[in-house]
């Protein structure tokens, strides 16, 4: 932590209430954290704006965080310091490139300095911008580990809502990989054709009146034993109706806000399930060596199928500006929030 | 089949139309039913009646019939014939008392005679009759087989609604026998009188305003983690809530019929389930050793845990009346339909 080059303090975004207005998001100079053993700072390059944070800014997301707190849940950067004591894992990533996802209890990755556990760091392999690791745990991470649970020779096709989002297309180009038939599930007639234009076979858009009916007969003759849902609500009903016995809903988001409406006879006497699925969770769950086969493959994915794309830039100061025009389309690509950007125009 | 004593027709109660009304529950003498290989034939001496029967005559259970059809799901009789050319365990329960479940596809028990798979028949032990024998599947198998979802050192204790239904009461014998913590949950308060006479130690009534506050403190101080549902509807919602993370809640019934309402942030943040149970699934995937074992450990319990108390026995001509009776009360004891009893009177 004596390293020179470190500043006293820093710019960071702190959330002062969870009411969703603009002007509990402050910008303000804090002091660069201390690091405990086992930590890492991370100077970070660029931290992207998900749905999530957008929950968690509202108070609606199912982790809660004492206030005031940084947010941003994911950001990648450069580790400039280890704390003292710290093990081997943590001294060797110090000057490397990594992407890092925010402490559940801590501060977040809206601000110039992050504090990060070493074992939550994801070293980047070169082929990797920090652009694109800044984007690589929430979407590309979940879309795969969400693509883990088709089982081969079981699950011979899949359904998925809010298929326009950016990890719904990550999910469609990683089944169009794999010659798995994906029932694309969305909100509105532009999401049809996006997802058309991203060559999605089947497309359903839920606000038309036959839309049930439609569901049921793919799922019927497409054999979709296997659903992933983040609108929850009346949805995640309609998805389970709609398939044969056995069939399973992962539910990973909740953007109708309403609870999951389930028909008690199909869970009784159809052996249907409806499962739920969280990042953290799943990254807790599984071992180093998986955690390292699954980083380095969806590294790998970064320039193809799990590539972000990216709308718009913005130094922290205008994160308020940013964050209403992404709630407006959350489909155009994502929002980078870009600490150093206020610096070089100063 | 050419045993003398076994007549050409038999007496039988026919369901032509699942509006539940009573003239669409008519009795009719048919021809004895043929047997195939494999198959029995039971001289049914008692077949009770159960919420699912009521289900069933209304069309809205999980399991649907070709119509006209003998309702019944379980009964209990003495086998009189088995099927040419069948095997071993058929010819092996020809002369004994068993009890009996209905086929999937076919005639069930409110009637003289029905044909059973072998291999879905009981042999009862000495010490149960063939009154207890008659009520033995549906509710002592399901109580035993629920509890079965108890894991040792992880559930320490458990919820379930419906607690003063037959099945209610045997959960709450076994869980008192066991030094299980068991919270029971009812919607009448003399329901909740009932099973304070049963010994039980924590009932809530759901019906009470202050129902959800001291759910949640009675899951919180016992540590709830397992919850057994027949009501399903906001109930499977509240009891989700209720329960700390990674809690379960087991729906096998649908009395509210209502859909289950469950926050999908308890299913994603929270490693909270929803899952079903269905007694007939739960059998199929049995090995017949633990059915032996099931079978012996439930006959062993009738006299005490899973005793059944029976309110009124009815000859096969009262059973419209039987059932308008039972629909009233289902907490106040069986009712056993017994074809013999015409016939003692004529």
């Amino acid at each position: 932590m004596n390293d020179k080059t470190i500043p006293a303090t820093m710019r960071a975004l702190e959330l002062r209430a969870v009411d969703g207005r603009p002007e509990s998001l402050a910008l303000v100079e804090r002091p660069v954290p201390r690091l405990a053993k086992n930590k890492v700072l991370v100077r970070i390059g660029a931290a992207s704006v998900n749905p999530s944070d957008l929950m968690f800014l509202q108070g609606l997301y199912g982790q809660k965080k004492k206030l005031p707190v940084v947010p941003g849940f994911e950001g990648a950067g450069e580790v400039v310091a280890s704390g003292d004591g710290s093990g081997m894992l943590a001294r060797a990533l110090v000057g490397r490139r990594v992407a890092c996802a925010a402490p559940h209890d801590g501060d977040g990755t809206w601000a110039e300095y992050m504090v990060a556990d070493a074992s939550q760091c994801i070293p980047l392999i070169k082929e990797v911008s920090i652009e694109q690791g800044a984007a690589m745990i929430v979407n590309p991470f979940s879309a795969y580990a969400l693509m883990k649970n088709v089982r081969y020779g079981l699950d011979r096709a899949v359904a998925q809502t809010a298929a326009a989002s950016a990890l719904g297309q990550m999910i469609n180009r990683l089944a169009l990989s794999r010659n798995i038939p994906l029932v694309n599930i969305v909100r509105r007639a532009e999401q049809v054709e996006l997802l058309r234009q991203a060559g999605a076979t089947h497309v359903l858009n839920s606000s038309e009146p036959d839309f049930d009916e439609r569901l049921k007969d793919l799922c019927r003759s497409l054999r979709v034993t296997l659903a992933f849902d983040a609108v929850a609500g009346e949805l995640t009903g309609q998805l389970l109706r709609a398939m044969p016995n056995g069939a399973r809903v992962i539910v990973y988001g909740a953007l109708s806000m309403g609870a999951c409406m389930i028909d008690p006879r199909g869970l009784i006497f159809e052996r249907k399930r409806v499962e739920g699925f969280w990042l953290a969770e799943w990254m807790r769950a599984q071992n180093l060596l998986s955690k390292l086969v699954a980083s380095r493959r969806v590294q790998k994915l970064l320039a193809s199928d799990l590539q972000t794309e990216i709308r718009a830039r913005l130094p922290l100061e205008d994160a308020a500006r940013g964050l209403h025009d992404y709630a407006g389309h959350m489909t155009g690509g994502k929002i980078l929030l870009v600490p150093a950007m206020h610096k070089e125009r100063g």
